[in-house]
């Protein structure tokens, strides 16, 4: 039984119970879990997690790729299992217990994690609990949707409990390629210079003594939610796809781009569901995510290959991509999290990177994560690894949210995850804003009249106004750049009230 | 005559004055000049600039590796010339005039210009003007005290002015290395592994043809006016080498440390000083700039090699320096600046670095660059490409200025450079806080306590603990985030008033 599944025969006495497996996690530890952007994460092992937590005390370190599915986060924090959790979550009961300061969080760059554990910057990860779609049989680790972290926590970890998932077909197999970094110093370069190169191998390899547990799961990951374009968002993907269009008119990219990234989400799939109309062809894609809409663009022809560290799909698209698994095995491939996030890679291949922004502010700088400067949203995930190394880089966000009461487009932002100097390009559904090359005073005037909804645009113009009566490299009235902010929290709409007719 | 310095014979007959070589130079240009923190500026043309533009309108686009010497940038304000100036300055003049809008200044990442320029981001260089040592027979340009952009400009540039400084030693020649990453896409990785490796050329080569004036000049740079170490300076020195003790005891770094990169000013000086306090040995220095302090540690032998963009002394270490060349030939390098600050290098090599903060607030963010967030200082120079990759990145402050009127440390930076996800480690003359794997409200309590002056730690953990009742993940008071920042401009001082005695 299982043995295509596990192949190194030692190890098939370690199947077992995930109540079982996780009788070797204890109070006080540090675990390190696949799954990123819900894909390729362990089914069993966190519910089996919050149960054991009924019976007595079990605070972890969480660390995981990125999000998880299933509900895992919220299943977790309710039972109390969450002392600290990093780097990325998208969980609303997780997200409430954060805000509260009942879960310790930390937001970090996606590629920084697996650095920080090499450094002995954080706890070192004492169990790993990873999904597979097989053991092989040289005792190595094949991931299943994602690979994340996996490989970095494996390496560390003192135990490693290992879920094989029966509903991941087995044709997966050979989709990654596992490369780790070196330890400092004596590192050497990553070797890789083209999106489709492989400079790893196919699955982990550990010893395969330090596997204490093995959970035979059935459950799909749970699908994307994404939604489809709507009249804002493909208004945004036909700004950004005029705007490349011209910079290959002008000999600045050639017909093929250069590799693209596109961040999670709605707006960010649009945009790429863009860029089925255009006439850029033989493109590539670095990303850390594939969304529905690189499938599409597969299938279209238009792209080439996509190398990326996880799969997140809708239950439509993962049906059609694992039946036909073999038409992309030449064109897919699944990297760490380190590798398809990373500076290096990212400065070398010339990224063209597009992120959702929560707000922006008329200067340029980027707010990712934080509502109104305080309640964390999910994180900066790998926004920040890309933006900062690529030779584009693009930040979407529709004008306004909240039926208008909330202006995406600021005199100050209330968080900065990316700063000015790190942001080219500014796009909503009203135009972009090309920031290249341009000092402050230049950004304001563009942003406020190419990005800002027109409702707000008359009041960010006043505040840019006003704060150049008083000087400044970047001009700004302290005691009202977060007054929009401050306004919304009061009455609910970042609108100024208007005084009512009757009262004139 | 020159044919020491000028040994392509055909250039021989290029040797002109400035005010000729400035011919070239016509209104609306972009220009490309030497010079990074004073040194290897050229001392000529801008102030031939400054004349020219007496006689007819002569506005520029001025890119420099980053700060001149010789008051240019002042000479150049005055006269008019600068219609924009990136990426980096530190003159008070040309900063009045970037504060009341008058200059446009580009803050840029300082690896970043020549890639910007390399992808068409940036209006392309028309005239290089840059300072050399010698022009050898190939007609390569061998650069004198400072590398900074001077190969990226030169490659690019239409025309090259050349400025032969007869008071640099011939020396110099040899010392550096020069390499600039291909074009995008079919980047190959940058082969260097070790801070001492040479991987280009000790010249820039170029097509000679394109060079149009040679001027002769006899003006040593600007010398560096750092300052001794003070009881601050050198408690803040104290606290890093104490914890980097620790981390040696703990095994996480050998007792050669990693690679170190050490920012401009009296700070980071009187930091490289305490090192030679310290039981390291074997050192390295991946830096953008060598002060007095690194020659004082090669000269302990503690210091085995050090690579930079520029050399940065007082007029004593210089004439030391240029004196004992030859003992420092295999000890040093100076490379372009962007592979002085190539995060691809910086990651790879693990660098640790350390850096100047103007301000930083108490969940971590660091503002390197702007006074009441509307006033530009300098620029974030080279901070960001070392902090974002290093292997621990420090920034460092006095805990107050102005008498202590105002606090370095604040419930909300008032402009970020640094976010909070690049920042490990704060220090102070007080002490020094390590936010490695912590979340913002932990870090906030560690900040006050560890790294706030005293006069001030009440009051920020009143703030704090009163945000803390709102929640958030970041907990704020939006309406009071700034108001320290306000009441500093409206008071001149950060202090809250106390009622007088007289009136109880």
């Amino acid at each position: 039984m299982y043995t295509e599944r596990i192949r190194y025969p030692q190890l098939l006495n370690k199947v077992m119970t995930a109540d079982q497996a996780v009788e070797s996690i204890q109070d006080g530890m540090t675990v390190g879990m696949s799954g990123f952007t819900r894909a390729g994460d362990c089914k069993a092992v966190p519910q089996a997690l919050a149960r054991k937590a009924s019976t007595g005390r079990l605070k972890l370190n969480l660390l995981t790729g990125a999000s998880l599915g299933h509900d895992s986060d919220a299943v977790m924090a309710q039972a109390g299992v969450l002392a600290k959790r990093m780097p990325f979550q998208v969980d609303p009961t997780l997200r409430k217990k954060i805000n509260q300061g009942e879960v310790l969080f930390i937001d970090q760059h996606l590629s920084l994690t697996a650095e920080q554990l090499r450094s002995g910057h954080i706890p070192a990860i004492d169990v790993a609990v990873v999904e597979a779609v097989a053991i092989t049989a040289e005792g190595a680790i094949v991931p299943s949707t994602s690979v994340g972290n996996s490989a970095s926590f494996v390496q560390q970890a003192k135990q490693i409990i290992v879920e094989i998932n029966l509903s991941m077909p087995l044709a997966l197999e050979g989709l990654h390629d596992i490369y780790v970094p070196e330890a400092r110093p004596g590192r050497q370069p990553i070797a890789l210079t083209q999106v489709g190169q492989r400079i790893g191998s196919t699955a982990i390899a550990i010893d395969p003594e330090r596997i204490v547990g093995i959970i035979i799961t059935h459950t799909p990951d749970s699908y994307s939610t994404v939604t489809p374009p709507d009249g804002e968002t493909q208004a945004i993907a036909g700004h950004i796809v005029r705007f490349l269009e011209q910079e290959v008119a002008q000999g600045k990219l050639g017909p093929s781009l250069l590799p693209l990234q596109v961040g999670i989400g709605n707006i960010a799939n649009a945009v790429t569901y863009g860029l089925l109309d255009s006439p850029f062809h033989d493109m590539t894609m670095y990303s850390e995510v594939l969304q529905d809409s690189a499938i599409a663009l597969l299938d279209s022809g238009q792209l080439s290959f996509a190398s990326a560290s996880s799969l997140t799909l809708s239950a439509e698209k993962t049906q059609h991509f694992l039946e036909n698994l073999e038409q992309y095995r030449d064109k897919v491939v699944l990297r760490p999290q380190e590798i398809s996030n990373h500076p290096e890679l990212v400065r070398r291949l010339g990224v063209i990177a597009i992120n959702t922004a929560l707000e922006f502010d008329i200067y340029g700088n980027v707010n990712s994560t934080h509502v109104c400067g305080t309640q964390m949203m999910n994180g900066i995930g790998g926004s920040g690894d890309f933006a900062r190394n690529a030779h584009l880089a693009f930040f979407v966000s529709k004008s306004v949210a909240k039926n208008g009461d909330i202006s995406s487009v600021v005199p100050m932002v209330s968080h900065v995850d990316h700063t000015e100097h790190d942001v080219d390009i500014l796009v909503t559904e009203w135009g972009l804003a090309d920031l290249r090359g341009l000092a402050p005073r230049e950004r304001a005037l563009l942003v406020i009249e190419h990005c800002a909804h027109p409702d707000y645009r008359t009041e960010l113009l006043d505040y840019y106004q006003r704060a150049c009566k008083r000087g400044g490299h970047t001009p700004h009235i302290l005691h009202e750049a977060l007054s929009w902010h401050d306004r919304f929290q009061a009455t609910g709409s970042m609108h100024v009230a208007q005084p009512e007719l009757e009262m004139v």
